[in-house]
């Protein structure tokens, strides 16, 4: 039975905090790691054993990891003191990062060679949505991997899709953020079009959130685009960033994006007129200007 | 009370009769006429009158109706034998048909010019959609003539948004399909993108569906993506139209649509390449051969 | 022989004395009229005949139009004291007004109608290239109606273009323009892009004035790109005119304008920005603003 | 005075023996090196002297080098047997291939550090336009090496232009060839146009090349426009390669470049749709298909 595997998480960020609770309140058993070590008390007073070094996750079944950085992927599995210089290994590894697919080749190459199994497991969603259990996971990797991790990842999120025996799921992650800024673009066009003809922009979002092309995402950001606020929660370079990875995917792939590459123009266009640090919904405001508007708070 | 007002249906084709269908089953009295009248046979079975003429819909508090072109609107209310050619008149005019600001404005001032109400209600969705109370009706006109009208949206539609005192309800309602248009390529890019990089298309869209950006309108057409079905719900020449109306709005309120009008280009070469009758789904395709992909139904 | 043929101009604004002027110069006999008779003065100097009204004008061969607008156009050919209401008729009339094909083709229906010819033969450049005998004519209308007026086209202009039985040369016109706002917005990108990697715009300027893609305009335009001086030769406005006729026809056409349609997004971008009456190559400007960049006349 | 100045040739492609052969028939001195002798004959019949080694060019004031890739450029500078091994250096270097700005600077270093001075400089033109004296050179490096070495370039081509005191002219060169791409497209776009709207190709063509917008470059083209004959002179794949080079030199400087990164999707589609290796003028035929057309050889 999968209940009875041990299970490791190692990094708990925000969001890395949030995914391995969600484990310990369903009663699986958890030893966490983290480099600052007072990261780790919220999931401690939660029930969650602390271990002293990385090492001390090596002799679970699987150990969960979530970093910031390809850098710090690397070094928490390969480096110095890393997963794989213990004596004992984990069965399978599973990195819920957001790394380019060739960072994820490299660890999965390095991990697969010591007879450790590895799976690729973005997560969309933020915090929040964690908690409330509404994220969703992506998984590539040997499909036996996958089945072995499912449940697991099952309790993360609200489910888990697995899309492939490699490093599919960073394409996965990196489509939906493509995705995410085009849909942000278009938005704004038709938000802004509206309002310039009369409409109030709040109507037009109440209208369009009642229609079959709602998402939840803009349900949550209307408040947002209504009172124009460009509080980060992601900032106009981190979206670029995607779009970098996006569009370099597309080039190796040789497949053209006419709207994909426009919107990266569009996200340039935000950066050159000051919003770099804003949330990128401030496209809205640069579509606005764009057309001589002069937008209010609602 | 809003339960003793009389109403009347004009115009029972297949969106018309669904929509009537609602009030009727909500036990409203409706008086209905058509052009050719067997097509009022079912809501006659339903509990509806059947007026002779359109004068037989004259003497009722509201009369909504539904009817193809901006010609036939004009005929069925200005013209000979219309509406306001009888000798008793409605309160109210709503139509709900899918015409242009400046047609609406036309109509308005000759119903308003002879002292009746008027307020331009284009619904979203489509007969099924309308059939499970899941459409939404846009309205504008005066304020208080939607309040009167109100309850009998509502109960057409799960709900109703105004939108302003003018023709705001047809620029929102076009706004609306624009940004389908746009929504449809940029799936049409990721999807295909995730294809080409090895992610299956159904897991690719399994997975969308399930995240915050997951909309009613892809989750229903995903069927048709999977086994690349490409018979016309709406076709690639009928969003060009649409567009052609939504650009045409963009311009008169000086409007830069950056992806708005590259979405249009790509309509047009989808309609060059010999997908003019199709579903405009089939952009999809359009994309994957611009990739020099040969994609698979699944 | 052509030489033979007596000539009327009907219009002598500033570009169409310029044109008048070089059919004089070459000693050919003309006849003025124009609404403001003291616009003719000059050519009466240079040795014009000045006609009274507009039917001073019929009894000549071959009579010249260039007018501002199509409705003056109307105006001075079917109107009440117009060309076509003279006892006696012109041979031919050629039209080298900037109008639109339709406005075109009901004034030829109107011309032909009474057994006069009738060429379209709109005319590149400004009163200063026409004067140094640098423009071009585009011509269209029967070829052997072209071939009688050929000779007096090649006189105003350094040479001509037949391009069709119809209204073609009109087509012909708006794509020059189309192409012209392309170019100038390709020149921007790249400019902006060669300055903020430590290239001079002067010495980009110089270069690409020596390669084989050097344009004349270019050329004459570069002491402006240098002092950003966008004194209106040609309004951003103006040019969104030439834009709006040009994707007309392209709609008519069903022919995809992937560049021209986003060029015409940027027009109106920089119209939203303020540039409306600037020249259109604030293009340059509102690039360099889009990189934040701030440039500075050199 | 530089006519005393003694000069090496190292590279003797097409385009490096077309670049010497302007120096030697100007009466220059000059010894030329390539690493398939039999390419130096040519130069040797007019008058060069053919060195064995490149240590043979070490010994003159200014080494020329045109070679294929950054590859060979380090090789035949800081490689084994190259330039810098040699013990005696020449006074300048002046690289004439095509590289990177990155390629460009790393082997600046290296020269420089060896007291050698370093000029990039790159041409623009085929073989056929060195060879009539039509080429224009990009030069960057200090502004003294410049001035130096100043007189040989105008002497290859028709004249040459400083750009800066680093690795400009490479950017110069890469903004060379991405504004080539937009012209070619915009071009495309109206000749299509014209065409569909029943100008015949031709005549299109006849009246743009004697426009103010006309450049030798489409004057040169046309008749391969006219005939379809997309036998390659440079390939859809050689231009994404520049595109590719240019829209990262943009991403570096944060500018965006909304007709360039259309350009590359549309480049990126045309070798979707099987033009890879043909010259990428076919991007007009690729055009005219979006439309439905089926363009034929005129």
């Amino acid at each position: 039975m999968t209940s009875t595997l041990s299970l490791g998480w190692l990094g708990t960020g925000r969001m890395g905090s949030a995914m391995a609770r969600r484990l310990i309140d369903a009663g699986h058993p958890v030893t966490v790691w983290n480099r600052t070590r007072s990261k780790t008390d919220d999931l401690a007073a939660a029930g969650a054993r602390v271990a002293d070094t990385i090492h001390g996750l090596a002799a679970v079944d699987i150990v969960f990891i979530m970093v910031s950085t390809p850098k710090d992927l690397e070094q928490v599995v390969t480096g110095d003191g890393g997963l794989l210089s213990a004596s004992t290994l984990p069965r399978i590894i599973v990195d819920c990062s957001s790394v380019s697919a060739e960072a994820s080749a490299k660890v999965r190459q390095a991990v697969e060679a010591k007879g450790v199994g590895f799976l690729a497991s973005p997560i969309s969603g933020n915090p929040h949505v964690v908690a409330e259990g509404l994220s969703i996971l992506m998984a590539s990797g040997p499909k036996a991997t996958y089945d072995t991790v499912r449940p697991y990842l099952d309790t993360i999120g609200k489910t888990s899709v697995w899309v492939g025996e490699a490093e599919q799921a960073r394409v996965v992650k990196i489509c939906h953020n493509l995705y995410l800024g085009m849909l942000v673009q278009s938005l704004s066009e038709v938000t802004a079009l509206a309002e310039k003809s009369g409409v109030p922009r709040a109507a037009f979002l109440d209208f369009l959130n009642n229609t079959v092309l709602a998402t939840d995402w803009v349900r949550k950001r209307t408040p947002d685009m209504l009172s124009l606020d460009w509080t980060p929660t992601f900032t106009t370079e981190l979206l670029r960033k995607d779009f970098d990875l996006g569009l370099a995917i597309a080039r190796q792939q040789e497949m053209p994006m006419p709207l994909g590459a426009s919107v990266m123009q569009l996200i340039q266009n935000a950066i050159g007129r000051g919003h770099r640090d804003d949330d990128f919904l401030s496209l809205f405001q640069v579509q606005a200007e764009s057309a001589g508007m002069e937008i209010k708070p609602q």
